[in-house]
């Protein structure tokens, strides 16, 4: 690469690039040369720390000189070999992928992304069950190709849905802070969100789904975490039916939440899991499904209607092996669930202190605060998918500006830094949250 | 990557590795050790022409050290980084591409693969006009994501449809070889397939059509080559009506018919490309949509509802750099172009000897062979869809016992080398298609 400075990037950048989400008229995008630990810089040298691991997917952070030497390795190999043929780095990877999931787990089919991993996904249940409909929820984000864009229930569907496509079914979130009745308890709430699935599920024809899909912890749209019982009896409900139980895990998986994956949180076995992001940590594209030993059978004898030119991608395989040995070796898993506890009670200190902020949630390293004009009556920040002084983004503004670089999603705040993250940069990152969010106070 | 016997790669790809588009118990794979040039080689050594470029993507042949030093300096330097930012090597790849691309486009939307290039390029149609119908033709193939799946008019898109989406409008393709009638001239054959589709777009209502995505030339369908006249008149029937006009040049752009994109093989300017394969040929998992000024221009105040983690990766950007430059430095569009005229000498020399093949096309280096029952009917070696008894894995399978290493789509078969091949190479691998076509002629 030829040496370019910071304005031409940026020229170039405006002139030629496209980027996602936005109105590209009113984008100025930061130049970025470098990157190490959890912290990114800008071209003038101004460092920020991550913490949102980027999109919720660098978890070893930057810079992991094993990730970057495997790579380079790789590319001098075999960057390249078509999804037919068997190479060492794809069966090591899936042989690791299985090791780590439950029990149940037999193959892996691997794609570059989130979005192909739902797709794939949703084929492949499709296929197996013979059935049609799937159930997902309106508080998720699933990827913006046809099928993943009508998995997701939040605004980010719309666009996708132009075609009178039918039976993508979305059902309720376990959304307790934002409930119109209070419940008496954890054990409340979980019985009554299974009874609604339960009983849209009986409305739609139980014989005609073919997957209840889930983010296992709702990601993006502000890390809703399911009350205890709730992913067992989605469990069996899909016994019950012969649905399929789908977990995304693109954002949760891969030690984000303090276990590899989410669900193992609440010791459930899933028929299919989804995953991209935290499986090489966005160091090289790599996305997938992994599906029970009971599928995979199938497809002994019946044909796996699914494909890519990019399916085991070798590069991207060779980022994944050593991306999982640096899990394992700098104990990230552990350090998500011990720096998860310390954020929860830093998170929680905030809620206590500051007007503005209605509800934390956590869980390991991921989080999200949830802005309010007030606190009894919980009226939100900024309404559902409108903000039209660009409110949130003035306040990620205020942020970044004091070097904490994350993202928001309608009124709530992520948190999630590279799990790498130690307790005092964890803590001196928080003092500027703090700091925002006393602003943010003065404003409501 | 620890060290893994021959069997071992093997047996834990046959556990735990789904492969696309199959039966998954009737596999054997090959496990691929090493590559090199125009060849790649078995685990014990065997040596095979890759006379497909794996799946028509290695347009600079195996082991291309610029190519990898480029990903090893990048995977050191900033491996990732979110697209929301601005970073040296996706301005430059980005610079590049429009260079290269006609005069009235302006911007590049990233993504990874050709499905989510293709997705894009609908989406960005279907805001732009505010329209939602596209139509695509029958023979052709277009990615297996939803969105893709339905914009494919092959077999693979069956099980993309089964939700009753509508909106998705098939023409058929310009296959003169197996039209029911005969055309006087290649003249009357465009004014033909022009006007059945200006026809079937009124049926339609051009005033709800988004666009028209064909294949430049048709790919793996069997390298059905538009007639002269043919691009431009369905550039004349896009302006005539507001219809965008989208070619998906995922398979044949950089280099591969003897242009950088195939449609400069007739002058004709879309106004979106999918693109993807040839860019970084594999290397790194990369593709994307190009758009016109126009389009460009239309999301400077109007919101680009398209977005995934890996847009714009870095990783990959740096080995579309480096690949691009390589292109250049290495004359191979030129080679592609001289070689082109070789094979297609040799295709009809061997059109001319065997009685099995019924016909043969090709622009630059792909080509396919249409394998036949009888050359005066035309009746094809196998049906539509159906090859009960593997007629044509067999023959694919003889090739690569002697070393031709390529695939086949119903009953055509793909020769698509790598850019570099020279023509010794070129007239060494042919001749053991030459030997191979002798033993289907004793078949039928
Ligand atoms: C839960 C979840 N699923 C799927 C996706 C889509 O992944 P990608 O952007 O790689 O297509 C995302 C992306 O943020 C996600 O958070
Ligand atoms: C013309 C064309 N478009 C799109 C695709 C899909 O690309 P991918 O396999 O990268 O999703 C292909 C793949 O072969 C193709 O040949």
């Amino acid at each position: 690469m030829r040496d370019m400075t910071k304005e031409e990037i940026k020229s170039l950048d405006k002139e030629h690039v496209l980027h996602s989400w936005s109105v590209q008229g009113t984008l100025d995008p930061m130049v970025v040369t470098k990157a190490e630990g959890i912290y990114f810089y800008d071209a003038d040298g101004n460092k920020y720390y991550d913490m949102s691991s980027q999109l919720v997917n660098l978890n070893i952070g930057y810079g992991n000189e094993k990730v970057a030497d495997a790579i380079a390795e790789q590319a001098h190999k075999l960057p390249f070999i078509g999804p037919g043929y068997a190479v060492d780095v794809k069966s090591e990877l899936a042989r690791k992928i299985i090791e780590l999931a439950p029990d149940n787990m037999g193959k892996v089919f691997f794609t570059l992304g989130g979005a192909d991993a739902n797709e794939n996904a949703l084929k492949i249940a499709r296929l197996y069950t013979g059935r049609n409909k799937v159930f997902s929820r309106y508080r998720s984000y699933h990827g913006s190709t046809m099928g993943a864009g009508n998995l997701t229930g939040e605004p980010r569907r719309f666009n996708c849905e132009t075609n009178g496509v039918s039976g993508y079914i979305k059902f309720f979130d376990p959304y307790i802070y934002r409930e119109p009745i209070e419940f008496k308890s954890e054990v409340e709430a979980t019985k009554y969100y299974l009874a609604k699935l339960r009983e849209q599920i009986i409305y739609e024809n139980p014989e005609t789904v073919a997957a209840i899909e889930c983010e296992t912890i709702t990601g993006s749209n502000g890390c809703i975490i399911p009350p205890d019982g709730y992913l067992q009896g989605i469990r069996d409900i899909c016994d019950e039916f012969g649905i399929m139980m789908i977990c995304d895990e693109v954002m949760m998986g891969w030690g984000r939440t303090g276990e590899y994956f989410a669900f193992q949180n609440w010791d459930v076995k899933p028929d299919l899991v989804s995953f991209a992001k935290g499986v090489t940590c966005g160091y090289a594209p790599l996305g997938g499904v992994i599906v029970s030993k009971k599928i995979a059978e199938y497809f002994d004898d019946h044909k796996l209607l699914c494909g890519l030119t990019y399916s085991g991608h070798p590069l991207s395989c060779a980022a994944g092996v050593a991306t999982l040995d640096v899990y394992k070796e700098e104990k990230l898993v552990e350090n998500s669930k011990a720096m998860g506890k310390i954020l929860g009670e830093i998170l929680e200190e905030l809620k206590r202190k500051h007007p503005c902020v209605g509800d934390v949630r956590y869980k390991g390293l991921f989080s999200a605060l949830e802005l309010v004009k007030d606190k009894a009556t919980k009226e939100p920040l900024v309404e559902y998918n409108s903000d039209p002084d660009n409110t949130m983004g003035k306040i990620i503004g205020s942020l970044k500006k004091k070097g904490f670089s994350t993202y928001s999603h309608e009124n709530c705040i992520i948190v999630a830094p590279p799990l790498i993250i130690k307790e005092d940069e964890l803590r001196a990152a928080m003092d500027i949250m703090d700091e925002v969010l006393g602003e943010v106070d003065k404003m409501i």
